[in-house]
C-alpha cells in the first residue's frame, strides 16, 4: 500500500497513502500482487469482489428475510451446494466470520448436542471434556476452546506422521488415556489441508474412531475443502460425509436427523428482531442459528463467484503442477515433503551451505536463511512469501499459489528471486 | 432487491435478482432507501462505502504489519481516536466482528483477567460465576454467557426503571443475592443505548457498586456510543472512563495498568504468522489479540468517515428534533417515552380505537395494529419500519433514523403512510 514499484503487467490497486513514519519499511508487494505468496490467501477475483461490493453497498446484515430476503436465499442456496459437494442431501449450516469462528462454532454445537443443560447452566455440572486435534491442527482450536470455558489443557494434540496427517492409531490411544484419566471425551477436529505442509487427515480411519467411541467428528475443511472440486483431489477428503456422527442418545443418525440443532444452540428469538407474529414464513428469518446478531452477506460472493466460474473452473485453480518440477528441477531448491495440496514447503540452500547436510551446524545455518531472504526481498519490495519452522524442521518457505492471476512469468521469477537473494548467505 | 417500485428522488442499487417463487413478497424497501426505518442500521455513507471498496479490493487480513501495515496502523490509530473519546488516554483494543462478538470478548478478558488458569484449565476449576446486565441489555450477552459455558441461568437480569434504565440499587441486590446463592459475582454488563427503547444506564452509579465489589465493569455502547460525539448528547454515558475498574488483585487500576491483556488472553503465537525472528517491530503484529484469525480490516471504513465527515459531522447525526415534534403534534400517534436518543418509540392508534385507554381489550387489540400496518407497508412496498411487544407494553413502532440521506419528507411521508395504512382497523 505504499509507493511501490511495480515492473509488472498486471492490474491492481495501489493506494497512494504515505508511510507513516516508521522504523519497519513499509511492504511493498500486497496481497493483491501477484508476486505476493506469503499467506493462504492472495490475488483477487473479479467475481467475488463484484459480489463483495454488492454486499458492501447493500449494507444489510442477513438475519431476517424482511431486511435481506434474496441474500437468505442465495445463502441457503450457496449452503446446499456445500453440503451436495460434501455429499449429503439435508442438514443445515450458517456463514460464519472465518474459519476460527467456524471452528468455535462446531466445538459449541457438538457440546450442546451432548449436554443441552450446558446452555443455561454452563460447564460447572459436566464432566471436564475432552477435545482432540492433530498438532498440525489450526490454532483456532485452542482459541476456541479458551473461549468456550473448556481450557487449551483439554485440547489434547494427537501425533502426526511424517506427512503431518493425524495417526488414527494415537487418536485411539489418546482418548484411551483421557477417558483414564475421567475426562469425557466429546469433539475430534480432523484437518483437512493443514496450514503448514497442507496435509489432509485420514477421515474414514478417524471417523471409525470416532464411531467407536460415540464422538461429534469435525473437519475443519477452511483451507483443504475446495479439494472436494476437483475429481483429481477429491479423494484427499474421502469419508467427508461422515462429518457429524453425533454421540448418544443420537448415535450414527445422519445430519438430516438433527434438525434444528443451530437453532436451538444459538437461538435466543429476540422478541425484538425474530417476531413471531409476522405474516411471512419465519423459518426464512435464520439469522438466529448464529451466535452473531449483525453478520455480513458472506453468501453472495461465493453465488457469484460459483455461478461465474462453475465448478470445474473453480477446480483448476487447486490443480498444480508447474512449480513443483522446477523447484526439484533447480540445484539448491530442497523439498520439505512432495506436495497433496497447494502447500510447496521447501528450503533453499545457499551455495556456501550445499553438501553440508549431514553437519549438526547445517541446521542451525539454514534456519537463518529464510528470514534473512525474506528481509532482502521485503526490503527491495520485489515479492512476498512466508516461512516457518516446523517441529524439528528449521525455517523453510511455504509457497502458496490461490491468485488466479499469477502466471509461469512470475513463477520462474519467484525461483530465480530466491536464488538471487540467498546466492551469498 | 427485488423489482422495486421507487417513487424517489434518491438514488440506491436495485439489484434486479428475479425473486425466487416463494410464498413470501419479496420486501421492495431494502436498508439502503431513506423510507427503511427497520433496524437499527439504514442507508448508506458514501465515505464508509469508499472505505469498504477499497478494504474489499485490498482483499487483506491486518493480523501482521508485513501483510497489512497502513491498515493496521489505521486501525490503532482509530481504536486511539476512539479511547480519546472515552477519555482516556491510553489502553488497548481490536476491532470485533460486531456488538455480539464484542461483548463476548469483554466477558472472556473479564474471566481471565480475574482467573487466568481458565484459559489453560477451562472452567471446572472455578467457582460459579455470575453476571449482570440490564432486563434490557442486548440478547448477545445471553448468547455469550452460553458460548463461553458460563451459561444464560448465571446471567442476572437487573431490574430496569420505566424508561429502560438499570436500577443500581436493584443491582446491588442481584450482587448479594448471588453471592448468598454461592456464587462468585464477575462482570456487569452496562448498556449505553439499548436496543428497543435506546436508553442508557446510569454508568456513575453502576460504576460504584463495581467498585465496590471488585466487578469488571462492561459497557456494551454498541448503539449508544456515538453520543459520545455529540456535546449535547455526551451527558448520556457520564462515567464511561470507568469502564475497566479491574478487580483482584488489581484493584482500581486503570486501562492503562493492564498491558496485554488482551494478548495474553487471546494470543497462541503460532509460528506461521506471528514469527519472533521478523526483521521489523513485531508489536506491530496486533492480530494474535483477536480470538480469530483472518479478519476484515474494517478499521479503514471508520477512519475515512471520520477523516471525511469530522467530529461534528458525525454528532450531526445523532442529534435530532423534527420527527419527535411531529409526533407529539399529530392525531393517534402516542409516545411510548421521550426518546432520550435515536429510538422513537411510539403506539399508532386508529380511529376505532381512540379515547378507549382504559379498556381491558384496548390492549389487546393495540398489540394487533403494528403488525397488520407492517403486513400492509410491505405488501405496498412503500416503507420499512420496526415493531416488538416490550415487557407488558404491546406491540409498538420502533423509528430509527440513522440514514444520513433521509429528508422531512420522507419523514413526512412515514407519518402520513402509518396514518393511511391504519386509517381502517
Amino acid at each position: 500500500m505504499c509507493p511501490p514499484h511495480f515492473p509488472h503487467h498486471l492490474p491492481y490497486l495501489s493506494l497512494s497513502l504515505p508511510c507513516p513514519p516508521l522504523t519497519p519499511p513499509c511492504p511493498r508487494v500486497p496481497p493483491g500482487h501477484p508476486r505476493f505468496f506469503n499467506q493462504l490467501f492472495s490475488g483477487l477475483d473479479h467475481h467475488a469482489l463484484a459480489g463483495r461490493f454488492l454486499t458492501e453497498t447493500l449494507n444489510t446484515t442477513p438475519y431476517t428475510y424482511e431486511v435481506a430476503p434474496v441474500l437468505l436465499l442465495m445463502e441457503e442456496q450457496v449452503l446446499a451446494k456445500l453440503r451436495e459437494l460434501v455429499g449429503w442431501s439435508s442438514g443445515d449450516g450458517i456463514f460464519a466470520p472465518g474459519g476460527s469462528m467456524s471452528n468455535m462454532l462446531a466445538m459449541n454445537v457438538a457440546r450442546f448436542q451432548r449436554f443441552p443443560e450446558s446452555r443455561s447452566r454452563g460447564n460447572w455440572d459436566l464432566p471436564r471434556l475432552g477435545l482432540f486435534a492433530s498438532q498440525e491442527s489450526h490454532y483456532s482450536i485452542l482459541k476456541g476452546a479458551a473461549l468456550l470455558g473448556i481450557g487449551t489443557d483439554n485440547v489434547h494434540l494427537v501425533r502426526t506422521d511424517e506427512r503431518g496427517k493425524m495417526i488414527p492409531e494415537e487418536l485411539e490411544k489418546e482418548i484411551q488415556r483421557v477417558k483414564a484419566e475421567g475426562s469425557e471425551p466429546l469433539f475430534v477436529c480432523a484437518t483437512s489441508g493443514t496450514t503448514v505442509l497442507g496435509s489432509f487427515d485420514p477421515l474414514d480411519a478417524i471417523a471409525d474412531v470416532c464411531a467407536r467411541h460415540g464422538l461429534w467428528l469435525h473437519v475443519d475443511a477452511a483451507w483443504g475443502g475446495s479439494a472436494l472440486l476437483s475429481p483429481q483431489l477429491r479423494h484427499l477428503l474421502a469419508g467427508i460425509h461422515r462429518y457429524v456422527p453425533p454421540p448418544v442418545p443420537l448415535r450414527r443418525c445422519s445430519p438430516s436427523q438433527i434438525p434444528g440443532l443451530l437453532q436451538r444452540c444459538h437461538g435466543m428469538g429476540a422478541t425484538y428482531l425474530f417476531q413471531r407474529d409476522k405474516f411471512y414464513d419465519v423459518s426464512l428469518d435464520t439469522g438466529d442459528k448464529s451466535p452473531q446478531c449483525g453478520r455480513r452477506a458472506d453468501g453472495l460472493k461465493l453465488w457469484i463467484l460459483w455461478k461465474a466460474v462453475g465448478t470445474r473452473g473453480l477446480a483448476r485453480r487447486v490443480e498444480r503442477a508447474y512449480l513443483l518440477e522446477q523447484v526439484k528441477r533447480r540445484e539448491g531448491f530442497q523439498l520439505v515433503m512432495e506436495p497433496e495440496f497447494l502447500n510447496l514447503c521447501f528450503w533453499f540452500i545457499p551455495p556456501s551451505l550445499r553438501g553440508q547436510h549431514s553437519s549438526p551446524e547445517f541446521w542451525d545455518k539454514l534456519g537463518k536463511v529464510a528470514p534473512a531472504i525474506k528481509e532482502k526481498m521485503m526490503r527491495r519490495g520485489s515479492m512476498m512469501v512466508g516461512y516457518q519452522p516446523h517441529g524439528s524442521r528449521v525455517n523453510f518457505f511455504r509457497q502458496i499459489i490461490t491468485n488466479p492471476a499469477v502466471t509461469r512469468r512470475d513463477l520462474d521469477f519467484f525461483l530465480d528471486e530466491i536464488q538471487e537473494l540467498g546466492r551469498d548467505l
